[in-house]
């Protein structure tokens, strides 16, 4: 599965801040038939609180499952995270649950924390049980430190060409707190190297409640609103933690105003993680924003936004430099949206190539073309006269998208 | 725009009955740089009824909009119909319908038609106004014929590789009635080229009201039930004609029951159109039919099919030749319909990949990938106790569909 780091990747990795208390230790479980580390676990000190969002896949995994009932068990308070590479434990039934939950016990057990406190993520080949009997020898080999960023996002990678990591400090009523994060996914494709995950933490003390809100209102913007190829895969799943040690005033729910900052700097965070993941989009060449204005409400903006972002047609015209508009028009008329045809533009960067329902005026082929040759594009459409807008991620479709998918399980 | 004759291309264009009264003639209006017919022009005789289907698209363009117009304004009543490739006069505002009508009034004209009874379809770029004078002179060298089907087919296509069509021979009521057909389109695909269309006539006397039922329930599970990117084109339209030159009793409505041959024939011209598109889907190298079975109802089962058939994780791994049923399990999961996970079954022709929501215990790679090498494939999953059920034809997406796509403009 090797392959060239995305054109797209960001200079380097990141300085993500201390997460006080936080702890983590890499392992070689041997997932893949190569040499790599396959196995991240972290540790959190007592009186964490978490949550997270699942896919909404109704194939599911063993550990979205688990996830999801441990933490309305635990009533948010979570002291463990156990990541696998190389196997997504999805569509494995019975067996695989029971997998699942041997894998948490062993990990929970080298680090002293209660399997119902354990959180487990996988991501790797859909159908194939979790075989946790490689599990105990590689906890073996592994021992907790304070968290090397770098490393602990390497180790989640599948078909990543680079790791993934977001980091912002701020303050919650004039205390400083920190956020770090890391990501994995090429997209929200590979449903087969099932597939996007991150995990945020913060170190300020917040109840569960309020991540759990905080954290479904800023995923609709961030991981929302990617898409690389539409295929939603059985395992994604973003996990906020808060390990507590840095005390801030009682917040008593996330309407809060004291947690204004907080809410800008997770969703910063959250954002870059996610636009990080369309960069590592298989076979990328280019990233795409597109922006909905007029539509008749956010959601429906979002609809005509992602039918843009995932038509075939406007991607590989994308991928060939070719501004194609013509075929946003038509993703726009697919979506199945209310819009008025003769109010509908469509703007690459700055240049109009339609406007009010016909081609523009000052359409200029040849500033068009140069634009399309940015290796991050911009496309803002009209549909009609309504407020409701919506921006989306994607990337370009490729050859090399074809080859990596065509390719893969042999 | 040249391209190799699609691998999955029938032998041999078909022997096409006669339909009684009607008549052909091919032009070259030059709406290609390159020479080639791009004209195709028919006249039925007085007392011909017609139906048509349209594309969904918000969008639509002018023709699409001129027919729904015209044969509700002429109560079904049609006389000719004028079909252009190169250009899909689709988001031209007012420019584009009066260039349409303009090129209908020639037409019409040139061989004693009302333009009022004249139909329009046209396909080629999106956003360039129909450039109606090249008509006329290209009028002033056709000929009106008895159809010869081939060319006819070929003056339609677009970046097809093969002429497509279909007839079929049956009775009503003891009466032998002829039908016959044509149609283009790479598929849904290349909105750019927008794109389906096809063109059915009998000889058969049968009223408007019963052709539009017939067109209509006969669509869904041909023209309906194909896929090749899930871009929906502006242009998309099928017309059904009768030239009512072979008497046949009156027939009072669709649901009559000496119309059963009928029915049958015509849904087999249909479905054979349709699926010969799908064979001609840009880069195609496999033809895949997808049957759901124990969806909840037929609807949810179309819709699970064609989640399936669209997803481009699927359609990568069948271009690579690769039994990869996790994809499947994972398009079935994302298509949010009601499904029993612990029910799921995955089945390559007659060789069970999953069984029961997990990997069958009879799974054989060997079988499988000798299986996959076949140029066309069967898929048919299980996904609960429902009695709902659907089948869909789609083809791969390869490396040559990008490229193909990517270098459309240039």
């Amino acid at each position: 599965m090797a392959d060239k780091i995305s054109p797209l990747a960001p200079a380097r990795f990141p300085d993500l801040p201390a997460i006080a208390g936080l702890e983590a230790a890499i392992g070689r479980a041997g997932f893949y038939k190569h040499e790599r580390p396959d196995l991240l676990l972290m540790r959190m000190p007592a009186g964490t609180k978490a949550a997270g969002v699942f896919t909404t896949n109704a194939v599911g995994s063993a550990p979205t499952d688990w996830c999801k009932q441990a933490l309305a068990a635990a009533r948010g308070n979570a002291r463990g995270l156990l990541v696998n590479a190389g196997c997504a434990n999805s569509f494995t039934g019975p067996a695989g649950d029971a997998a699942c939950k041997r894998a948490l016990t062993e990990a929970g057990a080298a680090v002293g924390v209660e399997p119902r406190e354990m959180l487990a993520a996988s991501t790797g080949v859909i159908g194939v049980v979790l075989d946790d009997t490689k599990i105990p020898p590689a906890l073996l080999q592994m021992k907790l430190a304070p968290v090397n960023w770098p490393d602990a996002a390497a180790a989640i990678m599948t078909t990543d060409t680079f790791a993934k990591g977001s980091g912002a400090s701020c303050t919650i009523d004039g205390v400083t707190v920190n956020i770090a994060g890391i990501a994995k996914g090429s997209g929200m494709i590979a449903p087969n190297m099932a597939t996007m995950l991150a995990f945020v933490f913060t170190d300020a003390a917040l109840s569960a409640p309020i991540l759990k809100t905080l954290l479904r209102h800023e995923t609709e913007t961030s991981f929302n609103s990617i898409t690389v190829d539409g295929d939603r895969s059985t395992n994604d799943c973003v996990l906020l933690f808060a390990t507590g040690q840095t005390n801030v005033p009682p917040i008593p729910d996330a309407q809060d105003e004291r947690l204004a900052n907080f809410r800008a700097a997770l969703s910063q965070v959250l954002r870059d993680l996610a636009i990080q993941i369309v960069r590592d989009g298989e076979g990328a060449t280019k990233l795409v924003t597109v922006n909905v204005e007029g539509a008749a409400n956010d959601l429906s903006a979002k609809i005509i936004a992602r039918t843009i972002c995932e038509s075939p047609l406007v991607k590989t015209a994308i991928a060939g430099e070719d501004a194609n508009w013509g075929r946003i028009v038509m993703a726009i008329g697919r979506a199945d949206q209310p819009m008025k045809r003769e109010m509908i533009s469509v703007r690459f960067g700055d240049l109009y190539a339609a406007r009010d329902g016909m081609v523009s005026a000052e359409y200029d082929e040849a500033a068009m073309s140069a634009y399309m040759k940015n290796a991050e594009l911009e496309i803002t459409v009209n549909v009609g006269p309504g407020a409701g807008r919506a921006t989306m991620h994607t990337c370009d479709l490729t050859k090399r998208y074809v080859e990596i998918n065509g390719d893969y399980r042999s």
